[in-house]
């Protein structure tokens, strides 16, 4: 496994690859690796030739007041992790390598980055394809894996690519969960077990609204409102949106159909998590 | 030559092309090609192997009340040029092959989009960058050309390029002056002979920055002051703005160095017109 924290470097390390045509599969992370990454990481290597991996908490999609500081950090474990599963080269750039002081372009998906967690973190999505999209031509991937955990990234991401005409394939994978139903996350880590428990209640809230849905519920007041008891009735947790969605645009939709998520976040002291269903 | 109007179709040619390892030189174009136009080509067929020309009157980079509509197009009478030039490949898109109607994805280089041009005409670089970002991911050039006449454009991309890791290696080249020494656009078809006389004020306004500068002058303050003298003296012209600049960050400065531009622009009747010169 060959480790680049330059642009540079990768970049002739890429050429080369081109040149013999193989595929190229890409999996953009923050690092603290958890299963869910692993699960990306897996499809790449099943689906390509080589599986190129970045690690890079991108400062740019953290607010004023938000966990960038703290943000786990380990990646003498996460190379590890990444040798086992047989990820071809590792892309570790700092921030000064990533962005100029005088850093002036951007990449927006206008509406999109505005609603639901975008509501909520100003700018994030901004930073979010900002960075994908400079990800993308460094590494220059056929394919590229994000996780349906974060769905509105995933949902800003393909749109960006669409609308950009950015030569790269973007493909989803379901969310990974613990066993108790709690989706992986790196911020998982700053739970204590008790508070766990009670971030189950948006999980818990998803399950109900689907199985609604699944008895044939398609009103998606109702669903909420549903869902919303749930997760009100769980002391220590702040609820922060909880909506069903069409899954292309991100619009809301007042009866479910086949193509609809419902998305919600929470906010359990300054922790921050989401989580979806598709219905 | 190959003439293309489907992405698509392009694109399955583009991967052929990148297969043999040669060099694709590119110009972006909104047809109604003149010298400028020509030179460009020239220096691109001189430095690459195949050479892709687009010819697209880009929507997005029009300002409501702008001349999006009028804009001169003569496609047959470009695509001769372009035999006769040699080019390999004309990229001739149409404006729903390249914008869905529910586009939402674009690109901006903050700051410096919304001085000078960008003041005038709000939204202008927005559209600029977001149609070469485009048209960068579907020809994937390792060359792109773009003339000095149109320096506020050619500097934004460069910093787009930069910022963005966009693979693709910018050039500029020197702006082609007809005799008279007006500067060759496509807008110079809707001025009249008598027009055309008077929009030589700021060709003279800017030679006479750069005489003085080379006799000594630096306090930018009293150049501006003396090329602004003709302008104003020129009956049927507005005076949009006349500032000296740096030339990697369009900021204005006191005293001119190496690294300093002058940029005008002026309007006769409806015709807006821009020039420069470094100094």
């Amino acid at each position: 496994m060959e480790i680049f924290k330059k642009k540079e470097k990768i970049g002739e390390k890429i050429r080369e690859i081109k040149k013999t045509g193989k595929k190229i599969g890409f999996v953009a992370t923050m690092g603290y690796l958890h299963n869910g990454h692993i699960s990306l990481i897996s499809k790449a290597r099943e689906e390509n030739d080589i599986v190129i991996v970045s690690i890079f908490v991108n400062p740019t999609q953290f607010g004023p007041g938000e966990d960038f500081e703290r943000y786990p950090r380990n990646v003498n474990r996460d190379i590890e992790l990444l040798e086992k599963e047989k990820v071809d080269i590792v892309f570790i750039p700092d921030a000064d390598e990533m962005y100029k002081k005088d850093h002036k372009a951007w990449v927006n998906v206008e509406e999109y980055s505005e609603i639901l967690e975008g509501k909520l973190r100003k700018g994030h999505f901004r930073g979010v394809c900002t960075v994908v999209a400079k990800l993308f031509n460094i590494i220059q991937p056929d394919r590229s894996y994000f996780g349906w955990k974060d769905a509105q990234q995933l949902i800003i991401i393909k749109k960006m690519v669409d609308d950009l005409d950015i030569p790269v394939e973007i493909v989803g994978c379901p969310t990974l969960r613990e066993k108790s139903g709690l989706a992986e996350s790196s911020r998982n880590i700053y739970l204590t077990e008790e508070e766990k428990q009670k971030a189950l209640c948006l999980y818990k809230a998803l399950k109900k609204i689907e199985e609604m849905a699944k008895k044939g519920e398609k009103n998606t007041k109702k669903l909420i409102e549903e869902g919303k008891k749930i997760i009100l009735s769980t002391g220590g947790v702040e609820l922060q949106y909880l909506e069903i969605v069409n899954i292309e645009n991100l619009q809301p939709v007042e009866k479910i159909d086949n193509n609809t998520i419902v998305l919600g976040a929470i906010k359990i002291g300054n922790v921050h998590l989401i989580d979806n269903i598709f219905l």
